[in-house]
């Protein structure tokens, strides 16, 4: 069998299916586009969307965050990292799909990707100011949705890694914080206790902020 | 047991889990938020996010396209709407991350919405064009990716309906046709023999297009 290989690079939403790598202890390797030869060539050959993570497993080429945290958590089946129960599992893919294509897809697309949107440089910070108002919007329903300290029942799932991503890029621009948001900050916090997230920590593919 | 509920609209991306309940042969009412008595009203409190489809089932209200289809798939499981394997279903889930996301959200989002991207009016024009280029560009991607007459395996999965609504929408805009796109169409042509599909179009929520 052929070596589980993520392509990632630092800061990117490849951090959610890394840590679930570490979490179910399988040996993979990562491939960081941006630093490795060829790298972008590699990822484009692979990925015609030419975007980030990319999971090869037995050959198989896996693309969009959903599906590659999905594949992983079949992996491993005893961990119930698609949830307890068939409602469970529903209320994961309702959160991914929100969390990845209107949070990540939509508003912070506009905000770090203007030129997704319009030609005209000169209209750039308008795309992006409005990219922000749908983020804060959004990161206040998180606020309002979580219930514990996972986003679904009482255990970790593919969903909780993917908050963290999104929690770290609204931090670092001070959109979210512990008396604002106190409980996705509580969702994180508990997270980066794991082994998992202090491995990506180590391996370089994210620096550490203050929860 | 209260009956399961479906808010949608007409040409909507509520046809894809309309079809699904349809196949699955389960009592369902429907209401049309644009027609109801305040049936926007009613949507807005059940889903702050003020987006349809809405399913309510076992008084779980669901949203997000993929989460439902999802429940609906769980339902009949015999049927294998999720696929007959777990590749097959992290194969579901990357369509239909995809399709929800970029497709629709992004591309779609730009073209119909070009409000959610700028206030300057003026502006609307060059988003649509924007988004009209980035549909284009993916409908060529999902020729390219199609390989039999369903997306994924080889009988009927959530994807298909999805796929459905999102050929409509390009169809009667002239962005896809027999001689450019073959496999959708033929894809899309062997699904609206079905008698679920028949339904939806019986019930209003969409016109018959030439396939």
């Amino acid at each position: 069998m052929s070596p589980i290989r993520l392509y990632t690079y630092p800061e990117s939403t490849s951090i959610a299916p890394h840590i679930l790598l570490h979490e179910i202890g399988v040996d993979f390797e990562t491939v960081d586009v941006t630093s490795a030869e060829n790298g972008l060539e590699e990822l484009r050959k692979l990925n015609p969307k030419a975007r980030i993570p990319v999971l090869v497993i037995d050959n198989q080429v896996i693309t969009e965050s959903t599906a590659i945290m999905t594949a992983i958590a079949q992996l491993a089946p005893e961990k119930h990292l698609l949830g307890q129960s068939n409602l469970e599992t529903v209320r994961v893919y309702e959160w991914l799909n929100w969390l990845s294509g209107t949070l990540h897809g939509h508003a912070w697309g506009m905000v770090l990707r203007p030129e997704r949107y319009i030609d005209d440089v000169s209209m750039y910070d308008a795309i992006r100011a409005k990219g922000m108002l749908a983020a804060k919007e959004i990161y206040e329903m998180i606020e309002e949705q979580l219930e514990g300290v996972n986003a679904v029942g009482h255990g970790l799932t593919i969903v909780d890694p993917f908050l963290y991503v999104v929690y770290r890029w609204a931090a670092s621009r001070g959109i979210v914080s512990k008396e604002t948001h106190p409980k996705i900050c509580q969702l994180v916090s508990e997270l980066v206790k794991r082994p998992s997230v202090k491995r990506v920590i180590q391996a370089g593919f994210m620096t550490v902020i203050e929860t």
